[in-house]
């Protein structure tokens, strides 16, 4: 029997966790459980605790599922750095626990090791004896330090609203005369259908502009 | 009785499971439930549906409530661009739809206009007179139009990794001969603690570096 709660979760409960809101069990994932696991457990109070992840990959998730500190409310900053870190803290007195992969501790679990710095290909390393590799460490790989956090820590501010002239839609009046997109900076182009016209076919499920 | 459903959810499910993720009911969040609704419908075959978000604020967390996208799966990217838009698009063809809130429309609903062009002051406007209004207008506050991704689909790829010699952690070679935080350019500075010192107090749950 295996009595380990993570995040106050049974090992399984854990994974179903990860499964429903990442659609897989990624390996970083089950990394940053602990991590966070462990940053909670430092943080005395954590009812009011902010996050900051140090890579887009995975790791984000982790906060997601583990606390209440979303992309969408707020409450959780990602970086864009490609650091295997993250930081949790009381969002009053800016204090709180960074916790990271520790690469000279993980060379002790050579699959983790070698499948963080990529020195075994994936053919070679299967998923099921790389996460038992992640269980068996558990902290071990890890490392904390308390912080004081100083930067990143503002709410993003919602500043003066306009209504761009091209689109009319409403954007930040920062980004000058017209929206980011319409200053052709945008991600898209519209499919402009004419209906009129034979030679312009529609994939299945494609409407015509609104 | 109210049959109404969102993301094939009833009204309560859709309430309940926006309080669980985002710890509170936003009104962005629950227009932002509708714009995801449509989305996945004008989508004839969402299974492979990646997103673009267009706002930091409440949005991504429609997204990564109600679709499999979400920030750390790298299905969803987020463009700071404070525009009330989202996108989701087939990811193998990269034709999908734009659904933005669009503002000649909400002029009809004028608690919805008001409150997103920040017209009336909040204690004006209670929430729940707001969230009444957003649920009278589902869809009828939207636009929706077909497109062709063109930019910010590609997945982040992880390049070299180097070891950093202040830190001794892995961090992108592009960063150059140490990481970002040994360059100064960090979020935290570290609580040092001298246990020798008795003019060094902890916090509590502040604990010394390990």
């Amino acid at each position: 029997m295996d009595n380990l709660l993570i995040c106050g979760r049974s090992r399984e409960d854990f994974l179903e966790e990860i499964r429903r809101f990442h659609s897989l069990v990624a390996p970083g994932l089950i990394i940053g459980g602990f991590m966070v696991d462990w940053a909670l457990e430092l943080l005395s109070d954590n009812s009011e605790a902010d996050a900051i992840v140090e890579t887009v990959h995975c790791l984000p998730d982790a906060i997601q599922i583990f606390t209440p500190c979303t992309y969408g409310n707020g409450w959780m900053k990602v970086l864009d750095w490609d650091k295997f870190a993250l930081s949790l803290y009381n969002k009053r007195n800016l204090q709180g626990f960074r916790i990271w992969l520790d690469l000279n501790k993980a060379k002790s679990f050579p699959n983790v090791y070698n499948w963080y710095m990529r020195l075994t290909p994936k053919k070679n390393l299967p998923l099921d004896v790389l996460l038992q590799s992640i269980f068996d460490a558990r902290r071990s790989i890890l490392s904390s330090c308390p912080i004081n956090v100083t930067a990143f820590y503002e709410k993003k501010k919602k500043g003066t609203i306009k209504v761009c002239p091209a689109c009319e839609e409403a954007y930040p009046a920062t980004q000058g005369d017209a929206c980011l997109a319409c200053q052709g900076k945008g991600y898209y182009e519209p499919i402009v259908v004419k209906l009129t016209d034979a030679t312009h076919v529609l994939s299945p499920g494609l409407l015509p502009l609104e």
